[in-house]
């Protein structure tokens, strides 16, 4: 397999896998979520069950021009309720895949937490991981977390760095490039998540992340470009090439995609990760673009 | 005097008023640094004076290229005391602005930091305010600090908004919008850094900041784009038109101008403030252009 360097050759590997995945959608009744889902299930990516409050779908005329027998709805009016259901659902092994629709976060948060019917097994760390395809950049970076832990710890910095090596794994990168992100290069332990970046360069040389390339902290002229990166003279593996960014906290992560998608038309799918299932969590404000590259992501991670 | 919007009408704006500032560089012995120099004597906004060693300047032949009455060198070999030197002739008010040439900053921070020699009055909190031109937003956006103060605390975060409001006044901006920037507009004080926001919110509500529009926690949809921002129903006075944006730490505000350089063209100039002159830092990665647009922005600033 060529390792997969934008959304379209995501969307042309899994037309090719031919694998339908079976994603259950908590209160998908807003448009965005809606065409997301259908585009998926027209590819052939997915056979959709729709668990929610039909009377509020705000467009029903959308499913007269999608009719298709991939899409099963499931009416459940009280939305509390059909997020319970959509987590047992994955948990019983009736769906692959997990995705948010008209639903507050905290509620399909405590959904996947709950200890005897959620998603998430003991002991793992729920974070996110995002891919970013960034025009003028010559491949897609994956970077975590934009979302859920403000300021990971030494812990769930690992795990999220783990979950980022097995993402790229599946897209067909052998060796990932990981740079672990600050403000500067120069590694200063009195500053905030310094000691935690050298710790990690320490397990790394052991060997605990396997097979890949590691450096930090790095600044983006380092991470993300050779010409500008070169100019510091610093030598490091990743030089321009990164495919996995680390960001110190979670600010850091969403200013950057942010910042991004604003004015270089950066285009952005991502998951939760840690779970038992890929979950597909997105704001009401990303476009059907980004649920769609966020349904394909969990296609290939399910 | 209408506001100057990009670094264009800041030239503009300069060549008009017609006034040359004395400029002092330490250590001005690359080409870029030169070159920025050359170009703002050219314009007729510095007088420039040169102070190192000059057995060390990259290409002597810019100096044939760019004669002229207001550039005079001063050769002091050994760059530590050039750089005292640099700081004595602005303390003594032979000179209106400070500029790093190839110095360390450790360097030239402690000759601006000594108590008896430097040139910050006690109580001052030294901080890096930029002028951020981005390709599709409408106005230049002013931000703190990419550089020097890894984690504001509340009284330096309050000084850095001060510094910023004053800059943008020199800048023709009668009514500056601030956003403090998070990952989000949640107001959440268990969060790093959004319980010194809301502090700010009352002391803006209480006068403290003057006749200036701020909101936040934002997130950079809401900050910088209308259109984005709107998804989200949130009420901000600020909404897509943000003049000055506050980020929530020195790593999250390099990201984003770093991010923003490399994938969207944008262009910075910036200074150290808290000095009782402005001071020209930049690093050796700037471009000769950046170098410009600072010493631009010291001589609005001067």
């Amino acid at each position: 397999m060529n390792s997969i360097s934008s959304f379209a050759e995501l969307a042309t590997h899994l037309k090719d896998v031919n694998i339908r995945r079976r994603m259950v959608v908590a209160n998908a009744v807003d448009n965005h979520t809606l065409e997301a889902v259908f585009k998926a299930v027209d590819l052939g990516l997915i056979e959709a069950f729709l668990i929610g409050d039909v009377a509020s779908i705000e467009s029903p005329e959308l499913f007269e021009h999608n009719p298709s027998p991939y899409i099963h709805i499931i009416d459940i009016p009280e939305v509390h309720e059909a997020t319970i259901e959509a987590v047992r659902m994955v948990k019983s092994g009736e769906a692959d895949i997990l995705m948010k629709g008209l639903v507050n976060t905290d509620v399909l948060l405590r959904a996947i937490l709950d200890k005897e019917k959620g998603i998430l097994p003991a002991g793992n760390v729920l974070t996110y991981n995002a891919a970013l395809e960034i025009p003028n950049y010559h491949k897609l970076l994956f970077f975590s977390d934009p979302v859920v832990i403000p300021s990971p710890n030494l812990y769930q910095r690992t795990a999220m760095i783990k979950y980022a090596i097995q993402t790229a794994y599946k897209f067909g990168i052998t060796k990932p490039k990981i740079a672990m992100i600050h403000a500067t290069e120069v590694a200063n332990p009195k500053i905030h998540y310094m000691q935690d970046y050298l710790d990690i360069m320490q397990m790394w040389r052991e060997g605990e992340f396997g097979d890949v390339i590691m450096d930090g902290p790095l600044d983006i002229f380092l991470a993300l470009d050779k010409e500008r990166g070169s100019i510091k003279k610093v030598q490091t593996p990743v030089l321009g090439d990164t495919d996995i960014a680390i960001f110190p906290n979670f600010e850091s992560a969403n200013i950057f995609y942010k910042g991004l998608a604003l004015f270089a038309g950066a285009q952005m799918g991502g998951l939760l990760q840690g779970t038992t299932n890929p979950v597909v969590l997105t704001s009401r404000s990303e476009s059907i673009d980004s649920k769609f590259y966020s349904i394909a992501m969990a296609c290939v991670l399910s």
